[in-house]
């Protein structure tokens, strides 16, 4: 007799779908997981018996397996709540008079720099338990709500600790040039020059920065300010990405696409040229969803012509305290069908394959391969046309992650 | 020393709101719960010592303690889901072409009368605990995918056992009238005599019917069939209520108005002389937003009409495969507020206090007060803005059903 070997698994009786294998399901499938990675995976009449012997053997009960899902932006590490602003927006108040009151970022900055530590990562990770709920097991993270160095620096060590914790992959994006901080009022450049000549160099040394974003926007930083950020970044060996034309076009997306970005988010503005940019940069499109929907949005990004012209399609929750409170990945891909057009059969991928893009992670994540990380979500469901169907209904059965079932999981089927 | 009466336990440390006190809420509150009642609130300071002595003491760390909360409109028991219909309409198919696909309610009935009642039952175990997990311990259930007396009288037995086994309150609507079934295709007439004449009656003497919809619209039953009924449910001592003005007005409204209808819900194409009608007769107006969504409609209720007549609104899930595929309350006054416009001080009493009275439960659910059931949803929220505010996070610590703490709540404050 072989002694079973803990850190293999055979995982049979499931449905494979997503990855590079696209939206075709493999059923009667088995997948094998071996420290932490797949080390097989095809039909489990074709299971090579030599793999077999030793293994433990799960049942999924005849459920399916995708990826685990990556929500691949997140400003998910605040304090307080804007709910007074939001019933303020309901009764029709404007952004502008929002902020007249003392609304906007720069609220989340005040109640975040006022918050404990054992404060943020309390709520933080009620979030994440909450994302991990559906499926998710890789999440980005950006700072922006610190605005001061040692501000910064908290927030994205907390999230690296985030990452510790909970044993989810997290990406910390560094999102200074989120807002001018109010000790910078009026100086915008000042506040680029510090953050290119100081916080980026320190902040990198420390090993705690993934990628950086920008605010590319009239309201925020210009596309002078953005691309001297972004150079810097570049120069210190850092990936890019941007929020670009969520709501007006200033050139941000062809500026983030000149710097090989790895994903433009929100791009309701986003225009024939721009579409161009970003295929030929090969940039991943993030739509942000729950945005739109909570900002009454009317304008639409292309999602036709970014489809057409071959720009991969993302979707995340684009958790924040002001216009996406929440962490519904499911919720967001509803609304991605219902307000973006998205088809069933681009949904798994915006969430798996396109979104560990966005985060630079498609080697290893995102992926049903041999090879790729054993993190997996396993759904109670019958057709990927009900990943953008339930509203407020979550269908996921539980998760793998680095090849160790989640509670829940080993519960339902007795691990 | 007087022994510890586990029957009668003390809630300190809470902020109380809801019930006949409005939405006003009282700070630094302390609640007496014995034998599944309130026994007594108020302020802590003027706990009367006698209640004090000898009961649990529960302290509820600051948090916000309301009724609990009372779904008031779903058709949670169903086999089945129809996200296949949901991807057609993405794609622009229409009611119509959804219909001659094979779709529709008829698809459910044929998928709920194939399931068996551990499948039925399982699903809709998975929707309550869902509900509860948002502070939800009171649900209306309704019939209408059976459409034939034992496949009806089988989901009416099936609600009454999520009652038992569920603690929650149940209260089970007869929807006979929800679609002419298809052994009665083309002769509506004679399925009304028949559900008259014998499935009333005989559901009624079994004690399965706690009140009795009809779906009045154009494409169901008209305004005669509509009234036989209901004077047919009026005439055996049962409540009445109705699906009114969703898509078409027919004169639904004024018609279950004239019967004393508990309810009238949806209401999209209500006018004024109908809501004159409501305002009189006492009847509850529920609003189902998620099903607005759904069907991306455009014909809003008239919201600011209704509560300057003042007919009590209420919100409800509509729990349904076809239009509100889920069961997430607070999802739907999210949507309450974004796309019909409630107020935050209409929200608390929406899914308490009126959604009990559309239910007839006022008299002892859906309120805080002595005598009442003893029913909470405690809350990790700062204001009652944030009901309307988080969409896809839930803020709800847990609940208290008839005076005991669920366990997500006991092990929240150690209980």
């Amino acid at each position: 007799m072989t002694a079973v070997d803990s850190a293999r698994r055979i995982w049979t009786d499931c449905i494979l779908v997503g990855g590079e294998q696209g939206s075709v399901p493999l059923r009667d499938a088995a997948i094998v997981t071996a420290e932490g990675r797949i080390q097989w995976l095809g039909p489990a009449a074709q299971l090579p018996t030599a793999l077999g012997q030793g293994a433990a053997r799960h049942s999924l009960g005849g459920r399916w397996l995708t990826p685990g899902f990556i929500d691949c932006h997140t400003h998910l590490l605040f304090g307080g709540q804007r709910a007074a602003e939001h019933a303020m927006r309901a009764r029709g108040a404007s952004y502008e008079d929002i902020a007249a009151r003392g609304g906007g970022i720069l609220s989340t900055v005040r109640a975040t720099r006022a918050a404990s530590d054992a404060q943020l990562l309390r709520a933080a990770r009620v979030r994440l338990r909450a994302l991990q709920a559906e499926g998710v097991t890789g999440v980005e993270i950006k700072s922006g709500y610190g605005l001061s160095l040692p501000a910064e620096e908290r927030l994205l060590r907390l999230a690296r600790q985030l990452g510790a914790d909970s044993g989810l992959d997290i990406h910390a994006t560094f999102l200074g040039a989120h807002a001018v901080p109010p000790e910078y009022a009026g100086r915008a450049d000042a506040y680029i020059d510090d953050l290119i000549r100081e916080w980026l160099p320190h902040l990198a040394a420390a090993g705690l920065i993934d990628s950086v974003d920008v605010y590319c926007e009239s309201l925020a930083f210009d596309v002078a300010q953005s691309l001297r950020l972004l150079r810097a970044a570049t120069a210190l060996g850092l990936p890019v990405r941007m929020h670009a034309e969520q709501r007006s076009n200033i050139g941000a997306s062809q500026l983030a696409a000149s710097c090989g970005a790895l994903s433009c988010d929100h791009l309701e503005y986003t225009q024939a040229a721009d579409i161009e940019a970003l295929a030929r940069a090969g940039t991943v499109a993030v739509l942000l969803p729950v945005a739109w929907h909570v900002l009454r949005d009317t304008q639409r990004p292309p999602v036709d012509a970014l489809r057409t012209a071959g720009v991969p399609l993302a979707v995340a929750t684009d958790c924040n305290p002001g216009t996406a409170p929440g962490e519904s990945l499911l919720l967001a891909l509803h609304l991605a069908v219902r307000d973006f057009g998205l088809r069933s059969d681009e949904l798994l991928a915006s969430v798996t394959w396109h979104a560990a893009r966005a985060l630079g992670w498609q080697a290893r994540r995102g992926n049903l391969a041999v090879g790729a990380q054993a993190d997996f979500a396993v759904w109670n469901i019958d057709s990927l046309d009900e990943l953008g169907y339930w509203v407020g209904h979550n269908p996921c059965a539980g998760t793998v992650v680095r090849g160790q079932p989640d509670a829940r999981l080993a519960q339902e089927i007795n691990a």
